[in-house]
């Protein structure tokens, strides 16, 4: 990695205090940043160096994963950090900050690489992206980057517009779009999984797998994003984003000796691929949903048009399910379902493949007194990391039964690097593998927009969900003959009772 | 199930009391025994009936899996145990066994099922076959089966002569041989694993397998059977028969739809398909080993030689590897590799089959760098069972690299059914799945031959290892490239540390 500076516009902000600071302090306590090193922070009040470090401090005592210790090595890296004020409109103060990266360049010897952090609002990327090319900020001999944060637009047009914007300073190369899911280790595993394993490389394909589903439920409501959270909706809070990029990665296929850009090439692949959603079926494939009362954990929790600074009438979706198509060879006839939610029972991020049992014949009159249980491996991505392979096994105790049992690693280890550690520090060393592309961004714009149409237009309903339960009953209708797995987990727990097959003795063996 | 005699030769006897008593109270406690039940024990010594329910009872209460309670059950069960002399030479003595099955059979109401069970030494099977036949024990209007326990034979000649002399009285079909090994849970569960499992019969051929081993390794030395253990060694004692019954289940293939007939016909197709050993190869294929002095788990333990009733000259094997091919388009070029061994470093029975990795090619300059850890499933057989699987992950500490982790399932319940639970029960209904047929046992012994023929010659070396290892070194070199896996599973353990690849990040992708 070369040295470089790290030039942080929203210094003051939450995304800054709550993940940027501790994930460069995690990684400098890792040895992964090159030194030395240099953070000018940025922020429209008017603060010294001291009180920013001291900030900087709090934040890292608040929200670092690991503990915070006095000692000369955490004095050196808060004298790292630097401030400027800087009003995002005023040409003059980027000439200003100009003159401060070039200072602290001299002084610390560092080449000119310099890697901007938006870690503010998209209204003002673009203005930001000119100031920086009008300034000569941009004018380095080294890199420059730029690393932006989500919301990337809230239709396909304007994403377009504010990607225009950008472009004027930054070539697409330069421009590192954090989706902070694609920072999740399970998620930078999938890749290693579905390529290293040759197990899984054989059974990853149409032949064997029956469906896919991907879910991301939380248990949290709107909190304290009403504003924000009530234009979006989980369609474009999470779904246009994080969803479709866990399909991309959970989808794609790499060549032998991929890299980087293989891998881009390989999403932008399957976003493309996916059936486009037609104005007629949208209703469909669709579920919108909104959380209504209910309880979560024992405790009464209020509607979501009941949340502070929602209005009664909202019919912003909480909730949304889709099932959706790759039209590509190895995923042909395979459906993959996705879902995501507020105030559902279970914090969960989770990817869970059926395999296909063909002995599981649906016109076989048996089938009842037959049917497998299917083999499934589950991705759990979060809160804990996991993976687990249900497989069917010999009921030792009871004679020609069968029962379900799941091998299963999980990590148990909680100090995992968080997604911006591994994020920030491959931007700076310029791997993109784990950003999203713009033509990612844009193709999932394109299929999603007719959805954000109808949902204009009022033809696409909105289901009501009690909270503290999995979504409406009509995300279960969406999926047809299959179910959504692993929406009980105690009940998976104990499936060795509850989905023991009544099998004869002969009918252990297949098909008999 | 039809309700029978039970008639026990032997029944005062180490194997009735350890293993035949505590399995019938068991099956009887589950409610598996179709009543009324009737038990005849026969011995040399004169018993009253009263004596040796009391044998019976001292026997569950020093070796049944469940607590004995007094309760009018328990006294139930007891009575159903009655006592008849026999001096398995004398006719008149069946004769009068025979009045004695008659009573019982008339004062409980029961049919003509007539279970024999021949818990003693293989030199009486003939006699006492010949002896059932004359005396009219075996003319029944209903059943008539035999039990019987190994060792059947010490070689191809002596095996197929008792067989013979079986067979006056028994027809193949009611002859039960008892491997205690097939009656093992997961031993039993590899059919359904292999069957009931879409994602196991994906893997299940040569083209993602690149190796299967099978080994059970004993800590315990000769013990107190030096006299039969020192003429029958590890090949007679364990190899011709568990080891290769393991074979057989592991490596069958069953059609769909698949009776016990067919599990009997596949396993015939498995020993038949195995290679021959010509003469001339013996020594390339096996090795032969015997302990010498050492340590286990902290404790000297001495030499085979020093063990008490054992020549100092001996030249007997307590370990057996041998390398075996299947000659079976199914696991062509897919060796087997089997072992078993006394006064190991670990107590276990296992298979272990390893994944083929294409990217790991031998003719790679690379592979030192790239090679990656094999996927392997491991199913333990005993004393724990479980079923792992070891895949290769991103390792989210280390950018780069890779680490191997196991999804695992351990059944945890250490309530099991034991083996003769299983078997018994099995014998009662009539289902012969899970014994050994004639057809298997002779080609097992024909397999074995050569061994037998140039360990006679001295030709075939025996190799000292030292207790409390995992053999002779002469074993690792039998298996070429490949080695044997799991030998250090505390190594496993820590082989996040050890077996991590240092990668660039590139070639975290296959082949990169």
């Amino acid at each position: 990695m070369e040295s470089s500076s790290f030039v942080l516009f929203g210094a003051t902000g939450d995304l800054a205090k709550r993940k940027i600071y501790p994930a460069l302090y995690n990684l400098f306590k890792d040895g992964k940043l090159s030194g030395p090193l240099s953070v000018i922070g940025l922020g429209r009040r008017e603060l010294s160096n001291e009180t920013f470090q001291h900030q900087v401090l709090d934040s890292l005592r608040t929200f670092s994963r690991r503990p915070v210790e006095d000692s000369a090595e955490l004095q050196n890296f808060l004298l790292a950090f630097e401030y400027s004020v800087l009003d995002v409109g005023r040409p003059e103060d980027y000439v200003k900050l100009l003159g401060h990266v070039q200072r602290r360049e001299e002084e610390l010897g560092l080449p000119q690489n310099r890697m901007f952090y938006l870690s503010v609002g998209p209204e003002f990327f673009g203005e930001i992206a000119r100031n920086i090319n009008a300034s000569g900020l941009g004018d380095t001999k080294g890199w420059k980057r730029l690393i932006i944060e989500k919301p990337f637009g809230r239709d396909l047009q304007s994403a377009r517009v504010l990607n225009d914007s950008l472009n004027a300073a930054f070539k697409e190369e330069e421009i590192f779009r954090i989706d902070h899911f694609l920072g999740k280790p399970m998620v930078q595993n999938l890749e290693v999984l579905k390529y290293s394993n040759p197990v899984l490389r054989a059974l990853w394909q149409n032949r064997y797998i029956e469906s896919v589903q991907i879910t991301a439920s939380e248990t949290v409501g709107v909190e304290e994003r009403a504003g924000y959270y009530d234009k979006a909706g989980a369609l474009r809070d999470m779904f246009q984003n994080h969803m479709l990029q866990l399909l991309m990665m959970m989808a794609m296929q790499l060549p032998k000796g991929s890299t980087p850009e293989d891998v881009r090439s390989k999403k932008r692949h399957v976003i493309r691929s996916v059936r486009p959603l037609l104005r007629e079926e949208v209703t469909q494939h669709v579920v919108r949903g909104q959380y209504a009362a209910g309880e979560l954990r024992g405790q009464q929790v209020p509607a979501y048009t009941a949340e502070p600074g929602i209005e009664a009438s909202s019919q912003n979706e909480t909730y949304i399910a889709a099932k959706l198509w790759i039209d590509d060879p190895l995923w042909k006839d395979v459906p993959f379902y996705i879902r995501t939610g507020k105030r559902m029972k279970e914090k969960s991020t989770r990817i869970v493949i059926e395999f296909k049992e063909p002995f599981n014949d649906l016109h076989n009159k048996n089938r009842s007194k037959l049917a497998l249980d299917p083999n499934l491996l589950v991705i759990d991505i979060g809160p804990n990391e996991g993976i687990s392979l249900t497989l069917n096994t010999k009921n030792p105790r009871q004679h020609g039964q069968l029962e379900p049992v799941s091998i299963k690693h999980e990590s148990g280890n909680p100090d995992l690097p968080e997604a911006y550690e591994n994020l920030i520090y491959d931007a700076l060393l310029g791997d993109a593998t784990f950003f999203a592309h713009w033509d990612e961004v844009e193709l999932s714009w394109q299929w999603v927009q007719p959805i954000i149409e109808a949902t204009a237009e009022g033809t696409l309903p909105l289901h009501l969900y009690p909270a503290g339960t999995f979504g409406p009953r009509a995300a279960d209708e969406l999926l047809g003959e299959h179910h959504w797995w692993l929406d009980e987990p105690e009940a998976v727990e104990h499936s060795v009772v509850r989905q023991t097959q009544e099998l004869n003795p002969e009918a252990v063996r297949p098909g008999a």
